[in-house]
């Protein structure tokens, strides 16, 4: 079996006798029973998911992976292609909004060169992980070969497998790639069964004639790949992107290891909806860190069953959204663990 | 004048001129301009707010005020009254919800007896700012004097003074009382003219029973003490309490003093709304942690112009929202004091 049908068929359903035996404790804290809501249900879950009835505070880690994308030259960006090796150049320097908020949050960021079209050299800090230079564009044929979009989600498990072996216990996703809203929303398009119009936003903020032409350019993608919605490494090699796909690897990789994941916004959730698409049981290991403005957004979360932890109108991508999450599940963690149980801290109960 | 009258002709209103700088130092940073929606809306408030073109991060402080309700004989509450002394001293242990989330957030607990019912003795650690041994029982008659009411405004201001004389740069209120849910629905009610039905909830989880007594009691209590709705010291002192007032007071002072105050839910916003009723121009200097459980927190907010940064399905209060939301605010200033610039990173500009 290749790596791929390998950790797919060791991710396995969380146990229900571990959120009970969580919520039996968050139900002995001094509060009303339930009455920290979404705190008390991240709990449970990190519990769930680790196996771990007493969760350490978790190593966090971002990955931003970066990939180039041919359709960029179908217009439907507002900033050009050299943008992308600009950004990774950015992250690695620490100046752009996923190392300040990182930082903050006690995350690394682990910046992965997975498809972008430009020659790094030997540069310092970044993981080279290169599979493509930039997709081909996508309205004139695959995006990848099949074997391209394969490798792509095997680095994205290879890098799951190395952060769960050093200890890392809390993964976050990000992304880099000038145009991967088109991508994405074509991929939102063909799994969730929504109109192209219904999942198509702005992106970076492209005006009424570019936000029609980017329709067009998604509606002629998929008309012309025919990419198979039964089938998701069809769908992620003909209207994907390198980037999506090492989320995809990331996101089966963690839930085989019992790591969460923590997915940022609009591209961090195609990724992750083409692995749940391959291995369903994935979703029970993420968590959605954001709504994001992009319109598509919410429907693939709809399809994974996924509910959103913070809306606060972000479009920036990046692993921005997964960040600051990343610090409101540590909320969860931190009052299981520290908070006070009735009999300690003398407190009556409810009559 | 009074230190009331006195710190209601101080606070003025935000200059638009320093949302617009801010705004222009924003749209320089690398990303898509607006792409980090309200994480830049906070970075702005706070500008406006302070008056400090580059803020710093600030010293944070959450001030829980403890006060009890004689409205709790009328069995309003799942808990018996003694446990908000018991509370009181679980926060001075570290053991409480709101220590564990302001341990994270960086924040200082600040645990003020405004009016508990309970002879705490020399307490270390305690504010002793003790006005009243609880309030009467609104259902029979005023639960406070209107002098009563004013003290406990008084001691909010005095602290807010006295934490931002300390170099203290962010506030966030918290609470603990039980019965509290009950004054702050009626003065819900009373402010934003809905019906006692449609902003009363079910407060620590109270069954049917309960909680159609709740809305009797409320019903009555508005009926016999007949609060002037365009008098927030008569609608305060009449069917409020004493933290509610400590809360009020804290948001007049540091409105006065340029200091933000993250409100957290749904009594610390009674306290805020009857602030902004005292002095309109207060609101600008809040922000709204989050949108609580309790079906009245949505229609104060609405009254005051102020929209949730969190939705967490919360409803403990002591400040807990307000310590999350703490963290997030700080996204934003650390967004606008850290990201590089597109000149400093030599990315290139939207097209």
């Amino acid at each position: 079996m290749s790596s791929i049908s390998n950790t797919i068929a060791a991710i396995k359903p969380l146990d229900p006798a571990l959120h009970e035996s969580a919520q039996a404790r968050l139900d002995i804290l001094t509060k009303p029973q339930g009455s920290l809501g979404r705190l008390e249900e991240f709990a449970r879950r990190i519990v769930a998911i680790t196996g771990n009835t007493m969760p350490e505070i978790p190593r966090k880690a971002v990955f931003t992976f970066a990939g180039d994308h041919g359709v960029a030259e179908e217009g439907v960006s507002l900033f050009p292609k050299e943008v992308t090796p600009q950004m990774v150049l950015n992250f690695l320097r620490g100046g752009a909004g996923i190392n300040v908020l990182a930082r903050q949050a006690g995350a690394d960021v682990v910046v992965v060169d997975i498809g972008v079209d430009y020659d790094f050299g030997g540069v310092d800090g970044l993981r080279h992980m290169k599979v493509i230079r930039g997709t081909r564009n996508m309205r004139k044929g695959p995006a990848m070969t099949r074997e391209e979009a394969e490798k792509c989600v095997e680095a994205g498990i290879a890098l799951a497998n190395e952060y769960a072996d050093k200890g890392y216990g809390l993964f976050g996703t990000g992304e880099m790639g000038i145009a991967n809203t088109t991508p994405s929303a074509a991929i939102a398009a063909v799994l969730t069964g929504r109109s192209v119009a219904d999942v198509t936003g702005r992106g970076t903020g492209i005006g009424d004639e570019a936000f029609n032409s980017k329709i067009g350019v998604i509606v002629d993608a998929i008309r012309i790949n025919q990419p198979d919605p039964s089938d998701a490494m069809d769908v992620l090699s003909k209207i994907g992107g390198a980037e999506i796909a090492g989320i995809a690897g990331l996101c089966l990789g963690a839930a085989a290891r019992r790591v969460p994941v923590v997915i940022d916004g609009f591209i961090s959730t195609a990724g992750a909806l083409i692995a749940c698409e391959m291995a369903p049981l994935t979703a029970e290991y993420l968590f959605a860190a954001h709504r994001s403005v992009e319109i598509g957004h919410g429907a693939m979360l709809d399809r994974m069953g996924l509910r959103h932890i913070l809306n606060l109108d972000l479009r920036l991508g990046e692993g921005t959204g997964a960040a600051i999450a990343m610090m409101i599940i540590e909320s969860g963690i931190r009052i299981y663990r520290e908070m006070a149980t009735f009999a300690d801290a003398g407190v009556s109960t409810a009559e």
